[in-house]
C-alpha cells in the first residue's frame, strides 16, 4: 500500500506539502494541488481522510438544508454555495428538507455528531429543538429567523415589494392582489408589510380580500388567481411573491380569456431563468441568488475557522425589472 | 458529558437498541427512532460517528455528480435520490460538475478515501482517470456510459426521439429539424439514431442542416432555432433535446413572427413543470425523474451492502405526452 513518502517522491515535493495539500487545499497553489493530486491518484493513495477527521473533528463538510431542491432559485443559490466551498476544500450534503422541521434537525445533528462541520439553513426556522442549545456554526439566508444572533444573508424584503408595488401603482392600479408564500416564513411577513406601506402612502385602503396564501408551486398561482377572480372587486394588477406562482397565474388568467397585460397586470419575484422566456415576459424583482450561496459559504467558513471577520446580518442588493406582464391600468370603457 | 447509557435510560430502550439506531436507522420502527432521537438530543449525546465510520470503514455517504444542478429536471432526480437515501439512512453529498471530469474525479475520490461509500453519476463519463482502476460502487442513470459493466439506468432514448419524430411525420412534417446536446453525450447519440430512424422509415432524406447543436440551455434554444431558420427550407418541425432549448425555441420563432403551432410545430424532452405551464403547453417527452433517483439509490445501496439484486441495465418507461406545441403541417397558399 502507498504511503505519503510515495506520494512525495512521485510529486517531487516535501511530505509536508503533501499532507497540507490533503488536509489544507486551500493554502497551496492550484499547480501544486494538481501535482500532487496527480501523484496520489498515480500511487492510489489513502489519505484516510476519515482517520484525520477522527483525529481533527472536523469533516470539511457542511450542510445546506433547503426548503425544496426542485425550485430553480435555490439550485442557483445551491451552485453558488456549491462552487465556494469547492474553493474553500468543503464538501457540500444536501438535505432537501420540504420544510419539514424534523428532516431539518435530522440534518442539522450531523454537526452534533461532527459529520458535517456547520449548516446553511435557507428557510425561516432555527433547526435546533432547543435555541439555546450547544453553539453550531450556521448561516441562514434568502428567508432569515428574526432576533437571533444567527447571522444572516438576506434581501430588504420589505422595500422590495414596497418598490414593486409602488410601481404597480404608478401604472394607475388601485385593486392590487398579492400571492403570498407560507404565512409563517418571515419573508412573507415582511413582503406583506412592504405591500401595505406602499398602499398606505398612495392612500389606498387595504382590502384583505386581495391576499391570497400560496405555497411558491406553478399549481398555487393558478388556483390562488382564480379565487382572487372571483372577488366582489376583481384585482386589475397580481403582485406574486415567487415566479412560479407568477407564471400559474398569467396561464389561468389567460384560461379564462384575459390579455396581460391589457387586462391584468402580473408580477412575479426572484427572476428565475424562466421569467425571461416567458409569453409575455415577467415583470419581477430580481435577486442576487448565486451571490446569496457564494456569501454565505464564506461567512460559514470564517464562523468555522474562527475569523474575525463576520458580518451579522447582510443585506444584498435586489433590482426591480420591468418586462412585459405589467401594463398601465385601464379604466373598463 | 453524556454517555449511550444515558440515552438508553431516558428512551426506556436498552442500549443495543439505542446503538441501532443511531447506525442503522432503517431496521428500527419510525416510533422508536423518534424516541431515540429525542434521547439523543435531551442529554446531548454525540454518537461519535466519526469514530464509527472509522472503525466500520462505512461513511453512510454517497455523492451524487449532477452535470447541472440547475436544471429542473435533475433536481427531481436528486429529489428521488435525496428522499429515498433518507429512508435507507445515507446522506447525499452534491457535486455540481458542469461536465469537468477534473471536478467529477475529485468528487469520486471520496469514495477512493472512504469519505462516501460510492456514487451515482448522472452523466456519461466514468469518473476515474482509470476505467480499470480499484473497484467503486457506481450506478450511471439517465445519460449512461456503454460499453462497462457498471449498473445504468436510462429509458430507451433511441425509442423515445423515434416516436416523437413518427408523431410529427404523422402530422405531414417532412422538414424536421433537431436541436441537440453536447454531440458527446450517449443520450445525444441514442436520440439522434432514433430521429434518423423514423426519417428512414418513412422515406424522409436526412438532411445534415437540419441539425443544430445545444447545450441544454435556454440561449442556446434561441440561438439554434434562430440558425435553422436561415435553413435554405426552414423546418415546419422542430425536435428539442430538451425543454428548456424548446422554450427558448419557442420565444426565438415568436420573435422572428411565427405562430406556433400554425406556423411552425415545436417538441421538447423530459416534461418539466413549466413545460404544461408554458405559451402553448409544451409537446414532450416525459420521463420519470424521481423514480430514476429512487432506483439509483436503492441499486447503490444493493451493491454498497452486496446484494444479489443489482440488475445490470434498467429501463424505464416514457411517454410522449401530446400538448398544444406541435400541430398539422399546412402547405403555404
Amino acid at each position: 500500500m502507498a504511503t505519503i513518502r510515495d506520494v512525495s517522491k512521485i510529486a517531487g515535493v516535501s511530505v509536508a506539502t503533501v499532507s497540507r495539500t490533503i488536509s489544507k487545499p486551500d493554502k497551496v497553489s492550484a499547480k501544486t494541488r494538481k501535482i500532487v493530486e496527480a501523484a496520489i491518484i498515480e500511487t492510489d493513495y489513502k489519505p484516510d481522510i476519515l482517520a484525520r477527521n477522527f483525529r481533527t473533528r472536523k469533516s470539511s463538510t457542511i450542510v445546506v438544508l433547503v426548503p425544496d431542491i426542485a425550485n430553480p432559485f435555490f439550485s442557483r443559490v445551491i451552485r453558488g454555495i456549491e462552487q465556494t466551498a469547492q474553493g474553500l476544500g468543503y464538501a457540500v450534503l444536501l438535505g432537501d428538507t420540504q420544510g419539514d422541521r424534523n428532516r431539518e434537525i435530522t440534518y442539522a445533528n450531523m454537526v452534533k455528531t461532527s459529520q458535517a462541520d456547520g449548516i446553511i439553513q435557507l428557510d425561516s426556522h432555527i433547526p435546533f429543538e432547543n435555541e439555546n442549545g450547544p453553539y453550531v456554526p450556521i448561516v441562514n439566508i434568502c428567508d432569515c429567523v428574526r432576533g437571533t444572533d444567527i447571522p444572516t444573508i438576506e434581501i430588504d424584503n420589505a422595500l422590495a415589494a414596497e418598490k414593486m408595488t409602488e410601481y404597480l401603482i404608478s401604472l394607475g392600479h388601485k385593486s392590487i392582489a398579492i400571492i403570498t408564500g407560507p404565512v409563517d416564513a418571515t419573508i412573507t411577513q415582511d413582503r406583506l408589510r412592504g405591500y401595505k406601506k406602499a398602499l398606505k402612502k398612495a392612500k389606498i385602503d387595504f382590502v384583505p380580500e386581495n391576499i391570497s396564501v400560496g405555497d411558491y408551486s406553478l399549481l398555487s398561482g393558478t388556483t390562488s388567481s382564480h379565487d382572487l377572480m372571483q372577488n366582489t372587486h376583481p384585482p386589475s394588477a397580481i403582485f406574486c411573491m415567487n415566479d412560479e406562482m407568477a407564471i400559474g397565474a398569467i396561464t389561468q388568467l389567460k384560461k379564462m380569456g384575459l390579455r396581460i397585460p391589457e387586462d391584468i397586470s402580473v408580477a412575479g419575484f426572484d427572476d428565475i431563468s424562466f421569467a425571461e422566456y416567458y409569453d409575455p415576459p415577467l415583470t419581477t424583482v430580481s435577486q442576487p441568488a448565486e451571490e446569496f450561496g457564494s456569501k454565505a459559504m464564506q461567512t460559514l467558513y470564517n464562523i468555522i475557522n474562527k475569523n474575525d471577520l463576520i458580518q451579522k446580518h447582510t443585506f444584498l442588493d435586489f433590482e426591480i425589472i420591468i418586462r412585459k406582464s405589467t401594463g398601465p391600468f385601464k379604466y373598463e370603457t
